[in-house]
């Protein structure tokens, strides 16, 4: 059963918290605590040895804390996505096949398009595919439809894998810290349109991608997790967003473990990740 | 202020371990746990906001474990090394630039060779080297010679940088746990000599290094950090042993600092890193 | 259109194979010529700017040059292959979806398990499943039911994806380096079955995989690519195998594009390869 | 001996230098080519068995191509170079180092700073130091100055090892991609003063470093390579200044090899990079 807990820092918590699990005979086989002295935030995960009583337990551990403490107990049943998107195909089938074999960390309700390109590979997985298109529609009767198919799977997170419209911010503000973007760059170079082309012209010899969860503000949403891909001058364009692809399959695939282990923490519009 | 704690594993160690900490007033700014379930052995390295009283809270906290733990509270003063050399230059250069640069984590005593080469890098830089030469002596006449070198100056650590003698288990059980080795291969691959030369034979595409603490069981201490990098056809025996020698640099490097850090904790031929 | 070359050193090789292309009126977009001095081996793989009369271009060429060369003009028509497995499905997984969005620079046949555990998967994907069992078979048998299967596509390579069978020297010298193998190790480190229960009791901190071409002297194949991958403390056996696997799929499928795009030479059971 | 060629594309290049070259009686041991299918431009790189006759062999090849060719035919003796240096010591030890132990590939002629504070490691090598202060002097009368100091060297690169002086076009272009500088960023994130201050509040996962040659536009040159550093939210300033760091000084060695081995070609901008 994994424990998290964020608040505002102070003496004494980890003696308060792990006296709490030590009354209640669990033993801790894994503890990550950090501290943020600059924001005097205090961060921590904790495993342990046996799954019992989750309600109890947060509650007994929120009552030795201050009233602004978030605490989760997590017993761990796998976390229920939804997943977005539009015509790109790579990281949608790493997911397709990961939850297929069980090694997701978490189980695909369904998978939601606003083109129907992918509605075979989704099906050949057996998971129902929406096609719910924006076109002839305003943003509102979009994200309305939208948010009415989601909201039917109750999601824990919903997963834009490769999803190409830009959500509003109350769309985001109903999903806060629940939505996960895969971004095409490594943050914050190239972040218009087109970075490829971008980084084509500029002859960089690495590129990058970025996965992050989605705030109102483009692109600048908490950072989960990057990962970089070495390239040369012998790429162009179409090679470029090939390696691009494979690298934002892998770090979208990573942070989504992250973040489905309850590894990952934000504050202030950062991440704390206890990998 | 660091603490790091070992012992066997139960419930309430945290719980304990915190509240003493708590009660005399200090805050957990970082912390790291793990149990060996298998073992049954509890790790744990925390971080305090403050240096004060080292012994007494080594005492604090050793009273309320069992009898076996080994609990050993730094105040982080830099560890103080000796550094034991052959021939061959790169580690030693490496290792000399970071003391003067104080980026080592560690002071550089001296430095002790079977040979003079290395004497003038080393006395650029201001650190005295001792030439103790294996020559015309018995085993045992060489290393009681080295043995009352290295005494003198009271090091926290021997780094054996391309040391090319090998230790009798009597000189070895004498800094147990002390002795940190760089070995030129990705272990346990190509054990023997000319670790490169076999790799050149076989084609491989990656080569490695491993860094370890020196038991008497030749290559097969703990391991503490290992790096690999890659090659390819186009290198000749010369260009892998290059490769391999940057490589065996930032391996020893790493390793050095991981220890230095208190982050590493040994148990059962087996390292416990906390990065 | 690619062009590679494989034959004894000598002066005038470039010039001789050059003019040939010039004079047909090919222009090179892209060239990579090595020379093995200690061998006086000559690798090269040429890329022109159009697709044309390929066997007049081989024919033209191997006559410039002297009888031992291997010449080899390759129009690029995607290559056949076929895949054969056991149980474990992560590198097939990889290998159906890369090759039903047409990434993977090959089309995949039909599948062949000795096990029926991974028809579903491969059905999925439209593509021909076989079960051919090994049980109550003599080897003999077993392999001359599995050639007769094999030969029917004509493939140019068969993929080994986890394929945990032993083949006969026999069978492997009808398709001479025409097979391609995922071992679960960094080679030449823990040869043996369990390599991952091998390197947790060594407390290693990477774990590798090699793809390799099948010879019949087991696991000792010419080398095309090895990946590793960090690994620590905290990895149980599950951890490390989970973590292994990823990296096997990324080795095999980079091993493969290198073939298939013709970057991989063999010679004195070592790799020439022109990433 | 090392032959490098660009100019623009055509049919019959590879033949007609190849010809030249087998006409003399080299044997080429490898040969990358490559061209820039938009830009119609061809880039060749050839090792040769033997070093004679160099002048001779340059003429040759320059006569059977066009007029607008750049041909360099290099007996590779050691590159001579001059470091720029102002008060940051990581990528100045390291060159130093390697510079004592023959290893960099090109030798140290002096390092000039317009400050002190790398005088005393300078010298504990034996390399001449010499400090231009850019304090109380127009910009035209520090350059002036700095040219003088280095023109008696006769260098063939001008080593920004973290000098901190923006120099002025007039200067850069008497070093025409002459000058090799080390950016303390992934290009072109975080392109002003203080990446690190700007990486820490966003919260980035990797931090970069780029080696370019120096153009008038600032920080816009070509770029040789790229380096990234995995960084977490542990880090406070101060780890992320010492990570960057060492990635800075290997991305600058990176660059160095590269540059003084001849595998290094400027286009439009870009580079082509014959690793």
């Amino acid at each position: 059963m994994v424990i998290v807990i964020q608040c505002k820092d102070g003496v004494g918590l980890v003696a308060a918290i792990s006296s709490v699990l030590a009354n209640a005979g669990f033993n801790i086989v894994s503890m990550r605590e950090h501290v943020d002295l600059q924001e005097s935030r205090f961060f921590a995960r904790i495993v342990v040895d046996k799954i019992s009583d989750p309600q109890n337990i947060e509650m007994a551990i929120t009552k030795v804390l201050a009233p602004d403490a978030v605490v989760k107990v997590d017993p761990l049943p796998e976390k229920k996505i939804v997943v977005l998107v539009t015509k790109e195909h790579h990281c949608l089938s790493d997911i397709l096949t990961r939850n297929h074999f069980k090694t997701l960390g978490a189980s695909v309700q369904c998978v939601i398009g606003n083109h129907p390109d992918l509605m075979s590979i989704t099906e050949r997985f057996g998971i129902p595919f929406h096609l719910v298109s924006h076109e002839n529609k305003s943003k509102e009767n979009y994200e309305s439809e939208l948010m009415d198919k989601i909201l039917g799977y109750m999601p824990d997170y919903l997963i834009l894998a490769k999803f190409m419209r830009v959500l509003s911010a109350d769309f985001i503000a109903s999903f806060k810290l629940k939505i996960i973007n895969i971004h095409h760059s490594f943050l914050p170079a190239f972040t218009g349109a087109n970075p490829y082309r971008q980084a084509l012209k500029r002859g960089v010899k690495i590129i990058g991608a970025t996965a992050h969860f989605v705030t109102d503000d483009l692109d600048e949403g908490p950072i989960i997790t990057q990962k970089t891909i070495s390239v040369n001058h012998s790429f162009v364009l179409a090679d470029l967003i090939k390696a691009g692809r494979e690298n934002e399959t892998a770090a979208l695939a990573k942070a989504m473990q992250l973040v489905f282990e309850d590894r990952v923490f934000v504050y202030d519009n950062k991440t704390v990740v206890f990998e």
